[in-house]
C-alpha cells in the first residue's frame, strides 16, 4: 500500500479549508492551488499582477521545498490568471522565479479567483531523492 | 510497456463521450471530470449548491473505489466551481466526504458547467494495493 | 534523483515563453497546454470550432509522441474551451483524433484564452517503453 504523505510547509500559508498544502506520493509531489496570500493568510489582492505572481509562485515553491524538491523538480505548472492580457507580465515573473527549470505548464483565464486575487498557480514535481 | 486500465464505475454516471470513468496507469488512479449527475446519468442541476458537490464528490469516490482506492488514496482534486462565492459550502461538503483525507487541492472558478451543472470535480488517486 | 527530460516537439509549435512543450518524469509525459497555433506558431483562432480543436490536439499528440508515446499511452486529457456548446463538437473531434484509445477527461468551461482561441488542450501520459 503506498502511503500519502502529507506535506506541511512553514513558509507557506497553511491551509485555510480541508486540504493539505501538498502530498507526497508514488514519487510525485502535487501542490494545491497557491494563491497570492501572505504565510500570515493575509490576501494581497491589493497588489498589481507580477506582485501577486511573485507570492503565489514563492508559496508553490515553498511547498515543492518542504516536499525536499527544487525549481528543477517541478514537472507541470498550472497557472489560473484573471484576464488573459497579463500573460505577458505572468512568464516574466515565472522565469524569474523558475531560473534555468522550464516545466511543462498550462496558463488558464478565469473569471474570478479566491479573496479577489488574479492568479493561482499548482503543480506537479517530482520527489527529491528518489 | 506500461498499461492503461479504464476504470468502470457501476456506482457512477457511465460516459457520455469518448472518455473513462478513469485510468488507472503507472500506479496513478486518473478520475475524469464528474458533474452533479446521478448514476442514470439524470442532470441535477436544479439541486442546491452543497446538493450538487455531494453528487459529484460522490461520482469521483465511486471511480477511485472501482479503481481499488478509497478517500485515504485521493492525492489531488481539482474542483471546479460555478461563483467562488460558494467556496465555503464546498469545502464544508468535501470535509464531510472525505473525512480524515486530506488531499492536496485546488478549487477553480469557471464561468459556467455541462448541463449547467455549478460543480465538476476530478482528481488524481494513489492506486491501491501497490 | 529522478531526472526531468524536457521534450522538444519538431511537429508542434515551439514553446512562445518560459516553459518546454513537455516534460518527461518518473515514467509519465506531462504536455503543456496547446492552443489552436501552426507549428510555424501562426495562431488559427480565425478557424471554426471543430478545426481549432483538431489543430490544438494535433498539437498534443506530436508532443506525446516526441516524447515515446502514442494516442495509447494518454492517461487523462484536460480540455478548455470556451463555450460549453461546443461540448458535442469537441467530443466527436476527440474521439476522431484518439481513434480507440478513451483517456479519463475533463472538459473546463473558461471565459477566454489565448490568442483568441477556443480550445487549449493539455495532458498526462504514460512514458513508453518503460
Amino acid at each position: 500500500m503506498t502511503t500519502l504523505t502529507p506535506i506541511a510547509a512553514p513558509d507557506a500559508p497553511p491551509p485555510a479549508g480541508h486540504y493539505s498544502s501538498g502530498i507526497r506520493a508514488n514519487g510525485l509531489i502535487f501542490v494545491s492551488g497557491q494563491l497570492a496570500i501572505e504565510p500570515d493568510r493575509t490576501p494581497r489582492a491589493d497588489l498589481d499582477f507580477a506582485s501577486q505572481a511573485r507570492l503565489a509562485l514563492a508559496n508553490m515553491l515553498a511547498v515543492v521545498r518542504a516536499g525536499g524538491g527544487s525549481p528543477a523538480s517541478v514537472a507541470k505548472v498550472t497557472a489560473y490568471i484573471v484576464g488573459v492580457e497579463h500573460w505577458p507580465v505572468f512568464n516574466a515573473v515565472f522565469a524569474e522565479l523558475m531560473g534555468e527549470a522550464r516545466p511543462a505548464r498550462a496558463v488558464v483565464p478565469v473569471p474570478e479567483l479566491h479573496h479577489g486575487c488574479l492568479v493561482e498557480v499548482e503543480c506537479i514535481a517530482v520527489a527529491g531523492g528518489e
